[in-house]
């Protein structure tokens, strides 16, 4: 066990936990009362430390978006090639599609169709969010380019945006339905317009 | 003015008003007193022709879908190539981001990514409805190849399932505050696959 920091500590365990609360179900759909439990923190706790709901919100988004960005980060630096990073960051996406326990999706693109265009707080932290992970794919395309694996041809950006495109359709398929069996050869066209 | 079956046609503009109420914020955030309001019922009317909020939203979505897929069919028919009508298509798609008075998106996308997860008769409802627009598509990548604008190796199936994936991307990424001219060159990439 470790001591030291113990209030920091729980402010991230507490974050944590209400991001998966907020990614279950939504933002409309969560209320106080599951955040008090699944946080384990008394109402006044809450409101001292994290604000109102709409704030502790924006702070799970951007708890949720750098965790992300630095997992993308240790799988880019530990991939073989950059066709691999995408192609298993892509893999990793449809493979939700198997997960009968449930198809959260990604938690900055639900909040995109469920709030951004009704909030701007909350547009601006999915906009924050979504431009590190811009971010990171832009270093592997621009890797890419550098190892000859993507034509220089096309630029840079309009590859980032299509990318960030394709994956958050994948993730609306998911959510309707799709299988990863029809969603496999959807991975496979996407892979070969980039590289 | 026109007279006779004045109720068939009350009925028809109040699901207009329903599914125009129900895109706007979505589902949950819809209560029983806005839809009275803009289908200038009562409540035991509405009850009485529709049912319960859940049964009208369900027939919303079929209205939504059925209206979608006959505009479709009339686009595809007047459009010199499939390469113009799918075109067409996107640029409508992303002409959306230009829109100041709000990003709707799709009811169909929207609903998937808002409820598909968590009620299955809703979920019903979107494969169905994307389902049908998905059978023009198919339908229109398939003339596409019979008039040699598309290559016959790769599956329509799964150009199909590629093309609903893009659309179902862009319409994220608009309502996450992408500008026209960002997702310009995604719609070229697209095609660029396709034809």
């Amino acid at each position: 066990m470790t001591y030291g920091r113990p209030r920091e500590f729980d402010i991230d365990r507490a974050l944590e936990a209400a991001t998966q609360q907020f990614w279950a179900v939504g933002y409309e759909a969560t209320s106080l009362q599951d955040l008090l439990k699944s946080m384990g923190l008394s109402k006044s706790s809450l409101y001292q430390t994290f604000g109102n709901k709409h704030e502790l919100f924006i702070r799970c988004l951007d708890h949720y978006q750098q965790s992300m960005v630095d997992k993308l980060n240790v799988q880019l630096n530990s991939s073989d090639s950059v066709k691999q990073f995408i192609g298993n960051f892509l893999e990793g996406v449809i493979a939700e599609a198997k997960n009968t326990s449930g198809r959260k999706g990604c938690l900055l693109v639900n909040t995109a169709n469920e709030l951004s265009q009704r909030d701007t707080d909350i547009a601006k932290a999915v906009t924050d969010g979504t431009g590190n992970v811009a971010k990171l794919f832009q270093q592997a395309i621009e890797l890419g380019k550098q190892k000859k694996e993507i034509s220089v041809d096309t630029s840079t950006e309009h590859l980032v945006s299509y990318l960030i495109t394709a994956i958050s359709g994948l993730r609306t398929m998911i959510k309707a339905g799709a299988e990863t069996s029809t969603l496999k050869p959807v991975t496979d066209l996407i892979i070969k317009t980039l590289f």
